[in-house]
């Protein structure tokens, strides 16, 4: 087996964008090992020496070169990272000047602005919508409903909590959900609190097999967990969407992540992120 | 007022990256307005033949020259967006190269990477952490309190409930959190149910006077958002932190992510995140 090459994630806040950054890149680089970690608030010169000092040990411990991926803003702080014994990659130097140019403003070098408190408003706003998402999980409140931005409605177990929860953590949206039940499916109708919102709804679907196995998990040997009645219960609930025109999208293969940027999408529900 | 320049996310995938990248490097550029737009899902010829069309007619109509950031991977795409009028900032073409240098691979050029379904397992324990989150939430359930990664204790409304959900969703932790009750500040006591689990816990603090703003939102004019009793609370609970040796940090100015990465850093909880 290959040993694994270190990766840093150098970062004067949180550390989030170099690994975003960071991560992104290593996708592309399938069937080698990374070791990776996250050095965040590395925002003083002194912080920046023993970065480096770290990095050097576990690069001379490991036999292995590592790779830096920076985000820190500050001048003499990236002077010393950019001393590292490995291959250091500087985002702020290899995009900030391009920038200034096509803006014509010098950037301001300010640390770890980021990810912090940049705007309290949309920062409360936030808050709010984990609130409230966390307040009607799983239809458990119909209380301010309309105030929701987008409905999730799907069978059990098909990603409806969690895309709820990140849409409200990471954008904001006031996400709610509600499970279909037995009767709705039955009867393809709509839990009756929904009505006069169908616009706001997404409707989410899966494969059977995938939905027969989530659920075995939780409830082994279940008739709830038995692919015929996840194969009705996807059926049913896929004539539902149609029958009141609500989108839906199968989440059976995506991630959290790709469930959320397709509702936004199909519901205009992106709010500028800056 | 300067009209605002605007700012296209472009990428093959949710987006994540692209936006991730561009506002970071936003943030440097205070005083300029941007309207930034993300374009998820780019990964044909098709699609990026509109999204140039889209950007330029975006551009002629603001008269302002977009600034265009992209992490697609696929070289037609890429080729077509590289003749949009504008700034074209790509991440891809900037990195990768000298990271196939040093790594003497060739990347895969796969598309939609970065924050698809990579990894099964992975993704899978973190929906199961994102249940336990919700489960957990504000001492709501003590069953199975013993496989938190992490406690989180605080006074109401010092930030628990968001950086406990943000632990889960984004870092699959099973993060708990649990309230500190005028009883238990009294007395200087942790929960009861949280004997022997001194060492999972992490204290938050916050300012009185952002507290008692805060608080003043839910409830005006009560004893609970006096700036008072706001004051009182902050003091007990940092006397308790200290009396059981637990971490804890002043969340008044912090955003949710700052605090998880500190969180994190001080449990050294940090789990890879490739």
């Amino acid at each position: 087996m290959a040993a694994s090459r270190p990766v840093f994630f150098v970062s004067d806040g949180t550390g989030i964008t170099a690994e975003t950054l960071g991560n992104t890149l290593l996708t592309q680089f399938e069937g080698l090992v990374f070791d990776t970690a996250t050095l965040p608030f590395v925002n003083t010169v002194e912080r920046a020496k023993s970065t480096v000092d770290y990095i050097n040990f576990i690069g001379s411990q490991t036999g292995q070169r590592p790779l830096v991926f920076s985000t820190t803003v500050n001048d003499e702080v990236r002077a010393i990272l950019r001393g590292v014994k490995g291959l250091f990659i500087d985002l702020f130097d290899r995009f900030i000047h391009e920038m200034e140019k096509e803006l014509a403003v010098r950037s301001t070098h300010a640390q770890g602005r980021a990810h912090g408190l940049a705007d309290p408003r949309r920062y409360h706003d936030r808050i709010e919508a984990v609130s409230y998402a966390m307040e009607h999980d799983d239809g458990a409140s119909t209380r301010d409903l309309s105030r929701a931005d987008v409905i999730l409605i799907a069978p059990s177990r098909c990603g409806k909590t969690p895309t709820s929860m990140y849409l409200a953590l990471q954008h904001g949206l006031y996400a709610t959900n509600f499970p279909l039940t037995q009767d709705d499916l039955d009867h393809l109708r709509l839990p009756s609190a929904l009505k006069g919102l169908e616009s706001r709804c997404f409707g989410l679907t899966s494969d059977p097999e995938r939905l027969a196995q989530v659920r075995t998990e939780r409830r082994p040997g279940s008739r709830y967990a038995s692919l015929s009645q996840c194969a009705y219960e996807l059926r049913q609930a896929e004539q539902l969407y149609r029958r009141f025109g609500i989108p839906f999208v199968n989440s059976a293969n995506m991630s959290i992540e790709e469930i959320a940027a397709v509702v936004m999408q199909e519901k205009h529900l992106r709010k500028p992120t800056f």
